[in-house]
């Protein structure tokens, strides 16, 4: 921290929030780990607490901020500074407290519902509260502001600036081209539509010591990250020397904690290559949830999910698990990359995984622009993944009621198919890659990611970044061609 | 949080200062449990920002709470509350910002040249940081105020209300009868010198089953506490409703572990005892250290070593540790229960402990009052263990090195005495206790404590609370009772 001689009085103030953050980071992540049950209420009157006290250092960062409006002979970093507190202190400012209280509020009773809903599989249920979250939104949205369709509003506070023009662009292209692939796929009948292995049990003790050495292949750095056990799998980032991940053990098909673990280092990855110097800044994280996909997408499918890196863990898996002795890398490698339409989205693989989010996609544009009712979801749903995938969900918990995700609000799915495409841009633009991993060369790869991506934070717009290391933005040939490549050998 | 109508405006600023003191708990839980250890010094940077915000709010909280002064009409929690802030308020105000900060300078290097020192026994390494910590501190005593004697305000620091009046009475009173014992104990021959067990090494898997076995005999809340494993043994309070505690595994002598489970235990029943209804005010958590060292040595000691909870714990030790099978429940109970002269304090037993405090309290009053220099503690040390245990330390490691606590300041070790005090006035107060316990009554012996002691939380000063509860201050007589009664039957 020491590139920011323009920017010492906001820094200095900044630094209140970023503690804030930190501690909000490692009490985020204790909830899922270790905090004992009782304390969860306590825990969230800690939370809103902060947010006062943040709200507060932000009237304060705000001012400064004005201050340096159209100040000239700022670097990069400084700009991105800016930039990222400028965005925080909008939604601060423009957006009334009242509606972040409701939204929370409405969320933390959405959960609740949800979950029931889910179990009984009843829409109705859940429709009142996905009504006020609709309402909500909406209102986010005009406080926000946005161009021609208030779920551009939605889009751009999930991801900075990403639109309908540009998901429809991506859709539009990749949809076709993934049904091609999809019907060659099943044509070919190499990989396989399900495996003997989904229904295997496995011993929990060995399978965690196979995640370590999964960690230790991925050279994932021991004084600044670990791995702990949570119900839903995660990556958080407490500072730059502290990553964590978390994983799960369903005790069968080893496939799901095998690749929540490349997943999650994946993220990891990326928050341990940015630039040490930007710790303690705005721009010390992550840029955004799309980037963030891509990185665990690419290590989780590009690189876990090849013919390559099943070479690189085959010894450790037939050392620790026993019931593998019958199968070569070959079996393993198909195992892994199962292709088969299904109804849920986490379980869906490379080539259906897209359809899943323009189910999503198209249902949210619509709903926001006031094309349809929160009543018209399921059937619209049904409709789609019939059309998609030529499948039709028989209940709603197999289809609309399966992801928790709306319980906060609209315009975050689109942000995995980004993570998708970019990876494959990052796959489409380094042509050495599977040469690097064949010699095991994973600290290289992560060399080539860092100078590519992510070294620079949250300095430069997640499309700026993208500009100014690939040339272009969200342009999905790339996805094309690795899926093509890896599915059709074309 | 209800029955404090009179102090609306000064609650609602002080939760923040409580939600950054429960975010600050869990820091430092994780700091010695689970950090990856390269986020040491981040950790850090974050701890003294949050010191910086806490300043800000006190600074408003002092305006507040002047503005409360002389207000009639207040119930004893308003009044312990405004007791608590105004001591808080008071160190923020009195101390300048600069000598907190020299001192947490001084006490990160001393902490670094202590073990350094400690390891090669060279106690001139660490005298120049002795030197400055006992300016600082004398400092500290000037800014503090105090009667008499500067290291009454250092007493009053770590103690509220103690003074040397109290630490020389109850010295003067106890040391004698605790020689008396010492030589009778040693005439008797029951409680041994030594054990072989001290040397028998154990599984740590089957001991952390033991000790969870202990945690459910001694009925802790599931969903409120956890044990987990960390260099030194402590407890942590994050809220009422989240109490940890930690224990090490030493690989041999099985007491070390399971005793400081007991003991920290103690400490957190305390906590988990405390009126709900106080939390998120100044009082909700335990009133001093003192009185916290009176809960958990009652539970280390007075329950734990007692022969009846031997039978309670017997069928456990033996079912896990194979080595046990030769030994019966006496055997166990005199292992348990050695007595001798050592040199070092934490490995001290009940009877001779408190003489290792006298040691620390002679010295720390003597180099606060001037009448002696840095230079003279090993000379002192070692002409004070010779006075009272009969044993000369062969060198300062075992000697004035031994402990890290001076890193920090003066004016701590007292309390530990304290706690054994008031451990002993609960034990003549409570006539029915070993009733109780042959019972495996805990849930009882928590009630009896929690209505004497626990759920008052800080809403009295320590003194205050012996007095309302006992009728007496910090008595010696109970301890002297106690200990005649167990270790010479009479």
């Amino acid at each position: 921290m020491k590139r920011f001689e323009n920017l010492k009085e906001l820094l200095a103030e900044y630094k209140k929030l970023w503690s804030l953050q930190y501690a909000e980071s490692l009490m985020g992540w204790d909830i899922e780990t270790y905090m004992p049950e009782d304390d969860a209420m306590t825990r969230g009157e800690v939370i809103s607490t902060f947010s006062e006290i943040k709200r507060e250092i932000y009237q304060k960062l705000g001012k400064i901020i004005e201050r340096y409006e159209g100040k000239e002979g700022l670097n990069d970093e400084e700009r991105g500074i800016l930039r990222v507190l400028g965005r925080d202190y909008k939604y601060y400012s423009k957006i009334p407290l009242e509606i972040i209280q409701q939204i929370e509020r409405v969320r933390s009773e959405a959960t609740v519902v949800w979950r029931q809903a889910k179990a009984k599989s009843d829409y109705s249920m859940f429709k009142p509260y996905l009504e006020k979250i609709k309402d909500l939104q909406i209102k986010i949205a005009e406080y926000w502001g946005y161009e021609d369709h208030p779920y551009n509003a939605l889009l751009d506070l999930n991801e900075e600036g990403f639109s309908i023009r540009d998901g429809d662009r991506i859709f539009s292209r990749l949809l076709p081209e993934l049904s091609d692939i999809m019907k060659k796929v099943s044509e070919k009948g190499y990989f396989p539509k399900s495996h003997e292995l989904e229904e295997v049990s496995y011993d929990i003790g060995r399978m965690k010591v196979v995640n370590e050495e999964v960690i230790k292949i991925l050279e994932m750095p021991k004084g600044k990250f670990r791995l702990d056990i949570s119900a839903h799998p995660f990556t958080v980032r407490i500072s730059a020397d502290d990553v964590r991940i978390t994983t799960r053990y369903e005790g069968k098909d080893f496939r799901s904690t095998l690749f929540s673990v490349v997943h999650e280092c994946g993220h990891a990855i990326y928050e341990l290559g940015i630039d040490r110097e930007l710790e303690g800044t705005p721009i010390g994280g992550g840029v955004s949830m799309g980037i963030h996909e891509a990185q665990s997408r690419f290590w989780e499918n590009i690189i876990g999910r090849s013919r390559e890196f099943v070479s690189l863990i085959y010894p450790k898996l037939k050392q620790n698990l026993d019931f593998l002795s019958k199968y070569n890398e070959d079996d393993i490698y198909r195992y892994f990359n199962i292709v088969r339409p299904s109804f849920i989205r986490v379980d869906a693989d490379e080539v259906t995984y897209n359809f899943h989010i323009a189910v999503r996609y198209e249902i949210e544009k619509r709903l926001i622009g006031g094309e349809i009712k929160v009543d018209e979801i399921p059937s619209l749903w049904s409709e789609l993944m019939e059309k998609y995938l030529g499948i039709t969900p028989k209940n709603d918990a197999e289809g609309a009621l399966q992801d928790i995700h709306w319980t906060g609000g609209f315009g975050y799915f689109p942000a995995y198919t980004l993570g998708n495409v970019v990876s494959g841009i990052v796959y489409s633009k380094t042509p050495n890659l599977y040469n690097l991993l064949r010699e095991g060369k994973i600290g290289e790869i992560k060399t080539i990611m860092t100078e590519k991506i992510y070294k620079y934070g949250a300095t430069y717009s997640p499309k700026d970044l993208l500009r100014k290391t690939f040339g272009e933005e969200y342009n999905p040939e790339g996805l094309i061609l690795y899926l093509r490549h890896k599915y059709l050998k074309s």
